[in-house]
């Protein structure tokens, strides 16, 4: 790619494609301009790892052309790869004051020093020549939501981030629909946009209506209540303080991200009727039709506070008639771990409430008549959906075209898309990986460790040691050990068979050291799967005197 | 527990505090019989392994005294356990003429000649002193399915099974209301009751509407259609073939579960007016607006055939504009397996249509509506909730109640309950355990080969060989293999330092080879932590010349 043609790209490296994992990219004339770093949560096909990141290598190798990392917003799937990945980029960052002081939470607790972090007024202007980058807030479920308009020589674009329409969004103040509008007379030529939830046939709903149907549903409730919800949520943060002021009961806060979110967005001017929350211990004293706790751990979460409370290993304990209240969805890969939890609180008698029983949680992304009215404000030539699987991007931009926009592009992460002048055109295919954090390394999502473990966990492993002599001959002694291999108590009748096997094995192309670790390799292999119908992973170990 | 006691117990062994795998017992004056003999499919938490299976122990224990084994319908997870665990109890098997044929056949693939299965008519009577079962006819997603009217001399129970109400079942002919009303009558001690729908308060639906709905969505489809629901829910095949007939297409059948349940279903004078079907080479020759097929795999199911046909590696394939339709629910646990095919078909520009789009599935099991109306007509004086989650089982107790029946008895698998005389009570624990097919093995689910293979999918294994030579000193040479360890172009200089600290390691206590192995393992593992942050799974292998 020649860098340095006059035209106007985008290129995604993750959340085109899965949910999550956001970061796009624009070229204008040679110069990048990155939009978003965020992670994933990994699920089982990740065992032992919990994050996912994108594997940022394109853009590493063009850092000198890269121009800074803009941020629209808090939320781990935006800004949660910075302090994995951002130091070696180098650039500076730009956010909203809220936003930043979660971003520096993040590089302080990983004593990130060396970056170049902007607090950027809402509503405010970055200019990154050839790029302008105005701010423009929209709702979300955490405070500092923001579309960015982004203007350019070749034309200007509306990237909306993560969005939704809220009459009552409890919490900031988005861009009105006259404002949008204004913004399309600008000649939008692209709209890069949220997919999440394109196959909600309605209108995500509004903060207000979960803050009264919360009040509805809790007013008459005897015993104690407690509320799971994400952290990241704050406008949830936000409704839950006002319920429990309506409904006169005490607030107790468990988990750590939750008091931490509650503490970084005081400081930044929110939560400021928020009730005053009590610790554990006294929240245990009152009596138990006075209290409310809020608590992390509703997806499931093996170590969050709901998951010990459910367990009895945390201070705050629920006892029979006590009611857990679900005030989240399920996201997709988490539905038998939040199982296990409310099987583990229905056998104590706690009463369940969820989403599926009453309107207590509403999405932070535009179901169809949102998208429809964005289309209509901003009037865009092409559309180009982001953020979603395929299945939610092709559906978006097949809405779109019913909606009547000219052009639709559908992208994955890595497609290279022209979109001026002459576009949109799909021009080329640059490597978008995933990364997954394995204890303290990154390494390929998919390379050689992650692979062997996903192996061995369906296969088993067998291990054995040989031993060469000083004059090179294989010695007639070895050892083997089985790990995940059903064996049971054949285990001892497995090892004299294997043993004898492999020493049979040794008898052949003793002078060619590959050969005789392949010859006992497949003696073993055959011999496990004759006793057990499986075909473990068999390492031989030569040992050479 | 006195075997002789003059009693009527109630124990499961299976399916009371899990969805499948239902095994139930009762024991009427020391004989015990068994309702139904499940599987259930595995999840990523036993990897490797498809079949979880019950852990039968207990009755295998007391297989003396067990009279037989009475098959409610041909469900995998009532029927699934039968070819693994049947033969050792040697037992009778007793079930209705389809029933029978699907238990024939997995019977005769796995070569089991000696089981006695008697096939029982519809409506029909199994005498074994001291139980008289009578099988009732109820609704169910399978032709066949029964519940139980079970007399003893100390009161007579209704076991449901799996069902549900269906005003137009496609397939088969349900007990009637003034039916079940006139077995109410005859005084009823406990209904034993399918929980799985407890959290449905509207009925299950008909298979009728399905019909109509699916005729509605697909009569003015073009292209290809594809519609996918499990080989298992018979009364769905018969409405595909209905379907096909309306809207004048052709069928072909992809998945040989598919053919099995047409093969065997026919044989027992069911789908009599199914359509004729074609191979896969002449649906492919067909225009595509002239074909139907009907595949498995709607949950995902790697080596199904619908994403064989998704990846391109089947046969049938589908294009641009071609339909799939999935008339199914997505099984908690699939969401995953489910979004990667249809992520794949979104990306050809396959449309799909799901039960959230249109009403094209409805459930086999019954919904509050329903089980109010068995409680009206049974009229028992104990409820008790099987075949959930605890929280279903907890749910449907105190629906129960609610509805007037005067005492519940939640139990799980392994709770003895007495049900009469003075029951419901709980009056000891049986161990419960799952199995699963590891390869050719049924093995403790929770035992140590699972466990390794869970282990050392979250943190990698190390292998390390030492020779002991024929001093019985270890020799200064060793080999160090890893797998999933996450080092890449670290791993020479780990093992260089591995190999040192191992050196370092064996310098104490040369006279102890437990010693020594244990020296070594926690260097090797000190090492991998501190290179990784990982904490591998270190095996010593010690060869003795």
């Amino acid at each position: 790619m020649n860098e340095s043609k006059k035209e106007l790209l985008f290129l995604a490296l993750g959340g085109s494609g899965e949910i999550g994992m956001n970061v796009n990219l624009y070229c204008c004339n040679g110069k990048w301009l990155m939009v978003d770093m965020g992670i994933s949560f990994a699920d089982p096909y990740y065992p032992g790892v919990e994050l996912v990141l994108p594997d940022l290598e394109f853009i590493e190798k063009n850092a000198d052309n890269l121009l800074g990392i803009i941020l629209t917003h808090g939320h781990e799937d935006h800004i949660g790869a910075l302090p994995y990945l951002a130091e070696e980029l180098g650039v500076p960052l730009y956010a909203t004051a809220f936003t930043a002081s979660l971003i520096r939470h993040k590089l302080d607790e990983n004593d990130i020093k060396s970056l170049d972090l902007h607090v950027v007024d809402e509503g405010g202007l970055v200019e990154l020549d050839p790029f302008t980058v105005t701010y423009k807030p929209l709702a979300h479920s955490i405070a500092e939501g923001n579309g960015l308009f982004i203007e350019t020589p070749h034309g200007n674009i509306f990237h909306t981030g993560d969005w939704k329409l809220d009459k009552e969004p409890l919490i900031g103040t988005p861009t009105s629909p006259e404002e949008l509008t204004a913004i399309g007379d600008k000649d939008i030529l692209a709209l890069v946009c949220d997919s999440t939830n394109i196959f909600n046939d309605q209108d995500s709903g509004s903060e207000g209506d979960v803050k009264r149907n919360l009040i509805d549903v809790t007013q008459d409730l005897e015993n104690r209540i407690l509320v799971t919800t994400f952290a990241s949520n704050a406008a949830r943060l936000q409704t839950l303080g006002e319920v429990a002021k309506a409904t006169n009961r005490t607030l107790c806060i468990a988990g750590r991200s939750l008091d931490r979110m509650l503490e970084i967005g005081k400081a930044n001017g929110y939560f400021k009727e928020f009730p005053q929350t009590v610790d554990f211990h006294t929240a245990m004293q009152l009596p138990r039709s006075e209290v409310m706790i809020i608590a992390t751990g509703g997806q499931g979460e093996a170590r969050a506070a709901l998951a010990r409370i459910a367990s009895d290993s945390h201070k705050i304990a629920l006892e029979a008639g006590d009611h857990v209240i679900f005030s989240s969805k399920q996201i997709p890969g988490n539905e038998l771990a939040i199982s296990r939890i409310q099987n583990a609180l229905a056998e104590q008698n706690i009463n369940m409430i969820t989403e599926k029983q009453a309107h207590i949680h509403v999405s932070g992304h535009p179901g169809k008549p949102e998208l429809a009215k964005m289309y209509d404000w901003i009037r865009p030539e092409i559309l180009l959906p982001v953020h979603g699987e395929i299945r939610h991007m092709k559906e978006q931009a097949r809405f779109g075209a019913r909606c009547g926009i000219k052009k639709q592009i559908v992208q994955k992460n890595g497609d290279l898309i022209r979109l001026a002048p002459n576009g949109p055109e799909h021009i080329g295919y640059e490597r978008a990986g995933r990364l997954v954090l394995d204890g303290d390394i990154l390494i390929d999502a998919d390379g050689a460790a992650m692979n062997e473990r996903r192996k061995i966990s369906m296969h088993g492993q067998i291990s054995v040691a040989l031993v060469l002599n000083k004059k090179g001959e294989a010695e007639k002694a070895l050892e083997i050990h089985c790990n995940g291999v059903p064996l049971d108590e054949d285990l001892d009748g497995f090892l004299e068979e294997a043993h004898k096997d492999a020493i049979a094995a040794m008898d052949v192309w003793l002078s060619d050291i590959e050969k005789l670790r392949e010859n006992v390799r497949i003696a073993v292999r055959r011999c496990a799967h004759r006793w057990t119908g499986k075909k473990p992973i068999v390492n031989v170990l030569i040992v050479e005197l």
